[in-house]
């Protein structure tokens, strides 16, 4: 199959994703190609916004992926502004942005935008729920992977790298695109 | 002279405007057309992108406003972002992000960005140094003002709003572009 374009300047995302491809005999090839990213609070309207404007550029079939951490107590806080929120103010910020709060609940959402040849673009979305742990906690994964804890774990991302790789947001949004165009 | 276009959502802005404008016989004129707000961390460049992205569909000069305030502990955050941050966690966040931080020192930025008939962008910025407040105190103004505190001031912007009025960031750019426009 022709390798899949994913505009992107970040290289583990596509080492990533061609992990999860693999098994549905997808590749997948970086390009680099900077899109703006709207301003809008839906990593999905981000993702299929990217994904128009590569399209347009280039005219051929690509996806882009734009991923957030949404904190219940903090109104989904910083949602699709994780990167921004994670330079200027980092885990430090957001643990003290949670000092006192007890629901501590949070979650991963990753959006996998895909526009196709006709410049129709389809968004596919993955989900991982937990909660931010009380201080930053492994060495592991990047961004908020010290502090986040998913459902049924004890242990934060960056503790527990090899769960992330198994059940991460963004592996669910590649796998349900591979599902989608296999 | 005609009037100047103002493209905005908020009619509090043209009121502000217009107050500037009278000493120098310019009057601004709203007009409710979204344009999109860039990711950048300068409010220069969000301006600058939107009185671009509206002369483009109007083909009339036009001017548009960003503003926020930048905070020099937190790396200058929330800044451009500030509308989606105030949004989110509002000036208690702010508050518990500066706990414990004995360097209060902040900024309000906003840019005026002008569009002229042949498509040429100009912008104009003015800023207000000062402080942020150790709690949340007036009921005038909006947004930060009630946890900043200007310079040569023992009041935040929210408890003295005449004094907001006379120095603001908004004022000062509104005036240089008044200045350049006359």
């Amino acid at each position: 199959m022709t390798p899949i374009l994913f505009a992107t300047s970040n290289p583990h995302k596509i080492e990533e994703a061609n992990e999860t491809g693999k098994k549905h005999n997808i590749n997948f090839k970086q390009i680099e190609l900077p899109y703006p990213e709207i301003r809008d609070e839906s990593v999905e309207k981000v993702a299929r916004e990217g994904a128009k404007f590569v399209f347009n550029k280039i005219k051929k079939p690509v996806i882009v992926e734009d991923s957030g951490i949404f904190i219940d107590a903090l109104n989904n806080f910083p949602g699709s502004y994780s990167a921004f929120v994670e330079k200027k103010i980092g885990n430090p910020g957001i643990l003290k942005l949670l000092t006192g709060e007890k629901n501590r609940g949070a979650k991963f959402i990753s959006a996998v935008g895909f526009c196709d040849a006709k410049g129709i673009v389809k968004t596919f979305t993955g989900t991982v729920y937990g909660k931010i742990s009380n201080e930053i906690k492994g060495t592991g994964g990047f961004g908020y992977d010290p502090i986040f804890i998913p459902e049924n774990s004890e242990l934060t991302f960056a503790e527990n790298p090899e769960l992330k790789n198994k059940i991460s947001h963004r592996k669910i949004a590649v796998e349900k695109f591979c599902l989608f165009i296999m």
